[in-house]
């Protein structure tokens, strides 16, 4: 009997796990997992924190035990990894419980140690309250902290989407909350246009955005924390999260011998390959094949590691399906300024060599008429020759699936003049009749005046 | 000067109005129509009908007055078109208010007289209180029924979209509501699938529906409706509503010797020109190219009627644009179960000869974990030879924007297989990791295995 080893078990894993057994029910399955859970919805962490009655073990969608006796699948948790041995196709790991040390034989390997929170040596990181949300350890450990010390203000290092999700969050539990971003704006990478209404959104709703502000430390009592240092004002608080991005894990792949990309993550090709013969990773802790730049990128989200981590499976058992790459799609909930994005902005253009043309709308989400009608921008990026669609911003109401619109255009390499053409679903309360999306294609291809809108998010 | 003449001013007549004033403008543009009012958001009639004080006018976009000051266009209401002489290039008309008759010349001239509803010669037809909603002067008549007798009970005759929707707003309005379908069931041209759970949510909504049921006529004291006689039961109302669907308006057209297609409305190619030279059709009144079946077909949809208007005011003066057709997509609100679709059904490619599979899934709108995530159903139709995606239902919550995923992607002519590979946003408040709509596309590539899937509808 073959054994395919899994090394690291939540999204991208135990995809690659389920696939490859269901592909072939006679492989042994075995993976192993650090922490005591395996496949859970992380990303429903920060709102798991809205209901006190609900524990974050909710998160989880299969238990081992489900995976062993639903799907055959030797699911262990609990069980640190210390050496992969590439050569002699073993592994080493340690029962985090019971202190036991084994060795594992595996014909075929699949490295998803995912990703781990930045957190820099600041001086006082060490206090309690200074806490990150990544794993469901780390999510129980927040959870526990607001029910312990009901925080009344809390301090957010980053202003990415999981510090602006977090904004919400804590503010929606009555929290004071106060966002540190160390670079000029909050958002990088996010187009001026889409990142002015958001951060309009946050003020009105109460948070306090520090822009260029660098932190250097932290104040605490009896082991507390107090306040943030910075290199302009301290800011006193009672939690502070630190959500200033992710590293992909790959110490162990080093180790190995298996070679990173140079973005940092396990380099791979689009069968989920690394360059050992025999070892596949996905998910967080490996490269993503970017399909407008054509190459690979680091962009790790739940959707790209569940694919990413199917394909791993099927081709871990003698399969050659090839990865069609990501576009970097993603939304995120703030305050009721949603952010959607999908392909590449005007940085990554330029980066690329494309000379692009961006048109912009301010529109509503629903029809004329509809008194609930909320404001909604949309940005279109555009190669300037041919009129391709590369890349699409959107904020406001209604825009988490309307950017998938945009998505499966850039998807199938339509121009803004396929897309001004698409024939879209409209009825009042879900869309005007021109569709946002539709009249944001339109200006792009200069079929509509843009100086005769009104601007939404002006006031 | 040059003269368009535009027929009919609503939709599609003051698009092609405006279009061909502002790329030519120094052309005269006239347009007359029948009604008190031009450019209304008729689609939105049924949500004014929920906010008493707000008067149904305010679904106006533009006023006449405005489309003569600010786009130079003549627009001219409560003008009845006569006669339309092709030959002499002429347009007889009678002013409905002066009862003056004049006369206008005109080089090109736009058709767009929309559709009117169907209303049979049933005995009682005349009573007050049964009503239709197509125009403006129906929303008028509608509204002020509802505040000057304030019905208790409604029937409303005709299961289709628009008769769905008002059963939705006289429920809320809390009218009591008896839907009576000449056919066999509601939503006739939809899939069984996506019938039967917006049939429970209605009459788990408290409306009554009565499918297989003919109506025979009313019945009336003082001059007022009281009941609705079937070939079954006899249904007292206070209020009865047609909805059995539109016929487009064509006398005019038939009588200028303007052709008409097989589906009864104007036959126009794609753009948008009829058979007699210096003459375009658009909107209601005339066919729509269908893109998936290659021919024409008749969806009067406000999107289609602006987008044809535009062609047709284009091509008018001197353009040669081409439509690139529509392709059926719609949605509809009533009694919380959305229901959107886009291309073709079983039927409609079985009458093409095209042999499709389909696949089904039972998902929800939003992630694992999240307790306010509901229930949706999702259904594609694809080429069993190739795999091509022609045709999409949906029903439930977060479908509106969904079905334009697939619109597009049925416009890019992608393949189940292309859609399972698509990057779709995820975040919880807005989907589950793996979009109901991937999955779909998944298991029509048997990629998934839909017995594992719980049906959420069942219950």
């Amino acid at each position: 009997m073959s054994t395919l080893l899994v090394v690291g078990g939540v999204a991208a894993g135990m995809s690659a796990a389920s696939k490859a057994k269901r592909l072939d029910p006679s492989l042994n399955v075995i993976a192993l997992e650090k922490s005591p859970y395996v496949s859970y919805g992380a990303c429903g962490m920060p709102y798991n924190l809205l209901r006190p009655d609900d524990p974050m073990e909710s998160m989880v969608v299969i238990t081992p035990e489900q995976f062993r006796t639903k799907r055959g699948i030797d699911a262990r948790t609990n069980m640190e990894v210390l050496e992969i041995d590439a050569y002699n196709h073993t592994v080493k790991a340690k029962n985090l419980v019971s202190g036991e040390l084994s060795t594992f034989q595996w014909d075929s390997l699949v490295y998803s140690t995912g990703a781990h929170s930045i957190k820099p040596a600041w001086p006082g990181i060490e206090l309690e309250g200074v806490l990150t949300l990544r794993d469901l350890v780390d999510g129980k450990a927040v959870k526990d902290y607001l029910a312990r010390k009901a925080p009344k203000r809390a301090a957010i290092i980053g202003g990415g989407y999981i510090g602006l999700e977090m904004a919400d969050v804590f503010t929606e539990l009555g929290i004071e909350v106060t966002v540190i971003e160390k670079l000029p704006s909050i958002m990088p990478g996010w187009e001026p246009e889409i990142v002015k209404p958001v951060h309009v959104a946050l003020e009105k709703g109460g948070v306090i955005l520090l822009e260029g502000v660098t932190v250097t430390g932290f104040e605490g009592s009896n082991g507390q924390v107090k306040a943030v240092l910075t290199d302009g004002p301290t800011i006193p608080t009672d939690v502070v999260l630190v959500a200033i991005g992710v590293r992909p894990t790959v110490d162990l792949a080093v180790n190995a011998g298996i070679k990173l990309g140079p973005t940092g993550a396990v380099a791979v090709d689009r069968e989920m390959r690394t360059n050992i013969p025999g070892i596949w990773a996905a998910g967080d802790c490996a490269e993503q094949w970017h399909r407008v730049l054509q190459r690979p990128a680091y962009v790790p989200l739940g959707t790209n590691a569940n694919k990413q981590g199917r394909i791993a499976g099927e081709n871990a058992v003698g399969g050659h399906v090839a990865w069609e790459g990501m576009i970097g799609t993603s939304v995120f909930k703030t305050l009721g300024a949603d952010a959607a994005r999908t392909g590449i902005g005007r940085a990554e253009a330029k980066d690329a060599g494309i000379d692009v043309a961006v048109s912009m709308i301010d529109a509503f989400d629903q029809a004329h008429g509809m008194p609930g009608r909320k404001p909604m921008r949309v940005i279109l990026i555009s190669r300037k020759d041919n009129g391709q669609l590369l890349g699409a911003q959107l904020v406001g109401a209604g825009v988490a699936k309307r950017v998938d619109i945009l998505a499966t255009a850039i998807w199938a390499e339509m121009t803004v003049k396929d897309v001004g053409n698409l024939d879209l679903a409209y009825a009042p309360p879900f869309s005007p009749v021109w569709d946002p999306v539709i009249v944001a294609a339109n200006i792009a291809e200069k079929d509509v005046d843009p100086n005769g809108l009104e601007c939404r998010f002006c006031k």
